[in-house]
């Protein structure tokens, strides 16, 4: 009982702490700033799924997360991007938005990381027949809008926090991470987000088959993350989609996946029915966190999910 | 390969559905007057978390959804109900709502259900030092004036699906299961539902530990579900809390449930920091089900979680 008694006194000082309310706060009113700017632009929401016989394969290699459901072996959502391509089959809706819960259950190296949870969610978009740079706009104009609302709508518990938002400006500065890669060594990722004090953009990254490749220029990737300033890190990643079923098949080989779990994903490729999109994902605990000025992500949530996370409750 | 292709069939099928865009975009809507609606009242949105030590043992017997990470099992949640009053420990947070996703891993006997999901959203709310019936009063507000929203908002969907909205009118009636019992027998419910032209409250059912009991009229039970008119059957649960360590164990212990489990659960609530609340969670996609007049919640979802589902994607 001793091991539960100190979980619970370190979860009562956590919930209890007195910039946990005002950042609760401030979090409610962006989830509600966030969803009326995208309706705003046309986007309708769907509802997130947790569980499927498949899921993002990552960039990264996390633990399996995954159930069974009487004979269906089924993954838990790392995100929702293939469901997010087979939304928009139909052609009557065009732009979706999904407030989508992601299980990532990274490995213990992350331990330490200020900027992971085993749980988080999404702010995830959709366009059908956009190309990364609409996706870029529409992120864009989303944080600016956002932020400027935010500042008279939680004026008085950015204050409590000692917190001055950043006046963001379109548009954020655009880089490539062959440009940065170059000029800062691998470690550019870091440096940037120290270095700058404004978002910007960092584009081409070789990573999961569903970015797009660029036909036009093969080893180029169409996709892009969002880097916050001040040395908050990782902020977002979108990209175009790949929709080509030779195009699809020809990457995955390349990464030597197993296509078995893809087969009816690929069905639908065959049949030229995946839609021509591009997309991302905002992290929305992280943009809390850059929102409040908190160092570490565990400080921005009621339950904590950080790797480090003792899972009281 | 034969299986997946007819798989997939189906779910373009599905998917083609002209109907499946008006439910869709009247969904969204939907989840905005909600959100809205309970913003206006005072209500903070937390996020939802998927896994936990502990979640919902549920009034029901469905298989285990768990997973481990390392060497912590960990439940997937079949409702936030513990979070949500762990949420109102402080005392600067009044009334919260989570849209939260539930999984519910059901037995095969509810394979023909048409009101069951494998995994579904709560819009999940909570308020301190409430009771049962401001909690009723709530809901009542909320869907009445959603529904009145709504008649203005989606007019166009309502009218492709050829649905008319019932106007509702505060107060529902309100009945007790005894009675209803009595007079209707052990399917009251179904007949209540198929009956009745109105939603209308059911109170005083003996289900799960965290419902109350009445300290006044032990065996009666403070809490209440809503049924949806015309068929459309069970639309939420609501009830007061126990919060007293005494009476939480010897609700447990009636029930012969495994208090191991609970051990931190039970740690906070004989420090005498549970709070007060009372609270109710609505079943998204049942409601979306009602609005619409559709038969099948199957017919609502993009992707089919139904406890037929052949889990194509």
């Amino acid at each position: 009982m001793d091991m539960e008694l100190s979980g619970t006194k370190n979860f009562l000082r956590h919930i209890n702490n007195p910039h946990l309310a005002p950042i609760q706060r401030i979090q409610s009113t962006l989830l509600h700033e966030m969803q009326s700017f995208a309706r705003e632009q046309g986007f309708v929401q769907l509802m997130p799924i947790m569980m499927s016989p498949f899921t993002d394969p990552l960039n990264h290699d996390v633990y399996p997360a995954e159930i069974q459901y009487r004979t269906v072996p089924l993954k838990l959502t790392a995100s929702m991007i293939f469901h997010k391509q087979l939304a928009l089959i139909r052609q009557d809706i065009d732009r979706i938005f999904i407030v989508s819960p992601n299980i990532r259950l990274e490995k213990p190296e992350n331990k330490t990381s200020k900027n992971h949870l085993l749980e988080f969610s999404q702010f995830d978009i959709e366009m059908r027949d956009a190309g990364m740079e609409d996706v870029m706009v529409f992120l864009e104009s989303l944080l600016v809008e956002v932020f400027r609302r935010l500042e008279s709508s939680v004026t008085e518990e950015l204050s409590i926090l000692g917190r001055s938002l950043p006046r963001l400006k379109a548009p954020f500065p655009r880089y490539s991470s062959d440009d940065l890669r170059e000029r800062y060594g691998e470690d550019f990722y870091r440096l940037i987000s120290e270095q700058t004090t404004v978002p910007c953009f960092v584009t081409n990254f070789k990573r999961e088959f569903y970015d797009r490749e660029d036909p036009e220029r093969p080893g180029t990737y169409r996709n892009f993350d969002l880097i916050y300033p001040q040395g908050y890190g990782e902020a977002l990643s979108g990209a175009e989609r790949e929709y080509l079923y030779d195009d699809i098949l020809r990457r995955m080989k390349e990464l030597g996946m197993n296509l078995e779990a893809y087969a009816n994903y690929l069905d639908v490729a065959r049949q030229g029915l995946l839609p021509r999109t591009a997309g991302a994902g905002i992290g929305i605990q992280r943009l809390v966190k850059f929102i409040c000025g908190k160092q570490n992500i565990a400080e921005v949530c009621l339950f904590d999910r950080s790797v480090a996370s003792d899972f009281v409750f």
